[in-house]
């Protein structure tokens, strides 16, 4: 990273239990204790507007726990809502060469939290399917929620960034005539993480590199100015058909380089590290395993 | 109805508070008092293996409440995942008119709890659209978890029966180049309910008459022995990619004859009242209202 990251808010688990906290460059200072009767967990932390109260808890404590030693867990566990943005970076939608126009209203699909993996957890290889995807993509998390929010006051209705694979069985995508479900919810396919940015300005978001690196080579890299759909718009658009909650987590669409791109398509295989970076946000790391040796 | 239903579990709101109980032809006997501390709702219910138990707490004892005292909520209010079947009666594929062939594999698609509405309230028809369209499906909630479950176990899995008006907002449901999430997730457009019948015997599901009736005409009528894909099949294919939790609610696919297929198409109004009613299982009946008017 270019710049070191502010403080941020991580779930995880250690000794025995899910927890919420503060990453430092030390480490990371457990506020569960503290905090666990008020709020389970980072969504009621968000729901209270409690973000800063929570970092300004952590400041000047020595860490609870090294990283090396939790296991980071998304870090909305429970989003009432996770919606995803499809083909939202030019050129993607031309990757589909099936000659249609692109698209007036962007792409959504719902995937479930447990598609979903933390931070350098290893991400599972079904045995149904050899193709799986990567999908770098930059992540917001809703604080205050609302129905019908204008573009113009988007941002504030923003808590949180972080960053998303969003992993995919490519074969599993197209089974039907319509949607891509299935291939989107294979359990733990995908990571968000490593954790929550507290979302202050605008800089943070319009303008922000994002690079998905498959051992070390780049696959996909865009700035988020290039999204055909900005931030202010999706918020906007999912916004009029259903109340957007505290803690609603959206993905917002991947750059062209997907692995299914390729021709012949390179698909994740055990062994392959996955990183999806972007400025300010920080660096989501996953291994890939096959599922007989999955530990979930 | 032909024969009388058998007891059966509702979530309701009363005197302030959400609560659930057993639908008897007196009314309704509240059981949050005596299992509030164990149960949270009815999830929580079939998570723990307790319908029966609540079935008989409810034996012999007078309704708290009357039918039209209570305002139905949608039965399971908090499921981990609700998923949608597309596309699963004949002739239904070649209502699309797109050439394509039937799929060999079922389409599906989620929504959110907060897009239904429970048995007796009004769907919502939003500003954004006039295409407020009916859709009758019969709904099976999951008791027992598991992934990869047989077809041949299929059955063991499920714990109730419910209906559903999958209420959809036509033109939104096109708007982008994959899936319906749109226009099946606008705030208050469709309904499940009325409650939950047990589950006990294949025969419950297998050969059961389903009907769609809009201010009294039929508009839908088939048999689920005509599905293309199966309770069964279905239990053993979502099962596939992602692990089943209790509670969890599959919508399993309409007949022909939803109002987007008339020539010109005919929407749903404000006063109009749709039933979709199933043997066995009973009749749910919802009016419609436009959004400045809904109460929410």
């Amino acid at each position: 990273m270019s710049t070191p990251l502010p403080p941020r808010l991580a779930s995880f688990h250690a000794n025995g239990a899910d927890r919420y906290g503060v990453v430092t460059p030390e480490g990371i200072v457990d506020l569960l204790p503290e905090f666990g009767t008020r709020f389970k967990g980072l969504k009621e932390v968000i729901e209270a507007g409690a973000i800063d109260e929570l970092l300004q808890a952590a400041e000047g404590r020595s860490p609870s726990y090294r990283e090396e030693d939790v296991t980071y867990l998304i870090p909305i566990t429970n989003p009432e809502k996770l919606i995803c943005v499809g083909v939202n970076f030019p050129s993607r939608n031309e990757e589909y060469k099936d000659g249609q126009a692109a698209p007036s209203k962007p792409s959504l699909f719902i995937r479930f939290p447990r598609s979903f993996v933390g931070h350098h957890r290893n991400l599972v290889r079904p045995p149904e399917s050899e193709q799986l995807d990567y999908e770098g993509e930059v992540t917001i998390v809703i604080g205050k929620g609302g129905r019908r929010i204008s573009k113009e006051k988007a941002y504030e209705h923003i808590a949180a960034l972080t960053l998303c694979n969003e992993g995919t069985i490519r074969d599993w995508v197209r089974h039907a005539k319509f949607n891509v479900t299935q291939g989107k919810n294979f359990d733990a396919t995908g990571a968000i993480g490593p954790w929550l940015v507290p979302f202050r300005n605008a800089a943070q978001l319009d303008d922000i590199e994002l690079t998905t690196r498959v051992n070390g080579e780049v696959r996909q890299n865009d700035r988020t100015s290039r999204m055909m759909f900005d931030f202010r718009y999706i918020v906007n658009y999912v916004s009029t058909f259903t109340t957007l909650a505290p803690g609603d987590v959206i993905v917002c669409g991947t750059p062209t380089g997907a692995g299914a791109r390729f021709d012949p398509p390179i698909w994740l295989k055990p062994g392959d590290v996955v990183e999806v970076e972007a400025d300010g946000i920080g660096k989501l790391v996953n291994g890939i395993e096959d599922e007989q040796n999955a530990v979930n």
